[in-house]
């Protein structure tokens, strides 16, 4: 067992020194992600919903990359600045954990600032579901 | 090993899709937890130390389900828009982790808002420790 | 595998009742850190950057005492309540984790206010990465 680091395509470069990704045995621990788009590295626009829409869409694509599934999602930690739209997040949250599928645990927090501006930023923590 | 969901009396339903609860292996997450009161479900009164008592006996109540003690607490995430008055908090914190008890690793930070107008929100992680 | 909690000389006493360090089998969990100094237990002077300094050169001294190594560090959560100079902050990260160096996951997250009056906390989590 050892610490990798993970790229994926489909998540921006890091504009700093940190892993978007890393795995040490069963956990794998995602940096917290904003609305970046992969391929301009821009933030995206629409506001908190538009946001964490693009989110948790860049998560999807990169599970592959990263090797867990959403059935391996222990926690999302949901940070935002705009806790008055909280509905809007939420309503993106549910449009892919729809009924049917089983939700992480979850913590909401409503914070003062977040990174190049955003409105939600997101942090994931994976650990693997080996069988037994 | 597999992803389990775990459901307690104790802890008010969900008003959103998230799991209170989710053990993978050896660790037990929970969602961030504000003062909701189990039967009616509403956040109760008296303010940042009445809403970390509440919360923490919420807990205590809810560890049987869960199947951890807080023997096996790693880590307790205090959020509260009234960092000023962090003292009630805290006093509500060391009748629990009294002289004798062995208290988790915690982290104490003011956010702008939280869930539901709470005051306060308190996230715990727990690693089951299992013997040799 | 059984909780132990860890104490090391770099780092300033607790002022409440929290464990600075816990070890539950391969996880080594530390609470927030703040810039305190380790014998006069005052707030570090200098603002963001310096005490962003200060708390990494805290934590590398308590790493051995810890037992583990940055190649262990899972995710470094930074909260300040002055992400418009999180320049600062991210210099004081860079001259650790150096070109060279593998960072860890990272989230970054403005916040209202954090105990005694710090404008940086971090908190980190290790995972020991044992040879199989």
């Amino acid at each position: 067992m050892q610490r990798i680091t993970i790229q994926s395509p489909a998540i921006a470069a890091p504009r700093f020194r940190y892993s978007p990704c890393v795995r040490i045995g069963d956990t794998v621990q995602l940096s917290g992600m904003i609305a970046l788009d992969a391929a301009s590295g821009e933030l995206v626009a629409g506001g908190p919903g538009a946001e964490a829409a693009a989110i948790l869409r860049s998560l999807q694509r990169a599970l592959p990359d990263y090797g867990v599934s959403l059935d391996e999602l222990l926690i999302a930690r949901i940070y935002t600045t705009r806790l008055d739209l909280f509905g809007e997040i939420n309503a993106a949250w549910e449009a892919v954990f729809m009924p049917g599928v089983i939700p992480p645990a979850r913590t909401s927090v409503g914070v003062s600032a977040l990174p190049l501006g955003a409105s939600v930023e997101i942090e994931f923590t994976f650990v693997q579901a080996v069988q037994p």
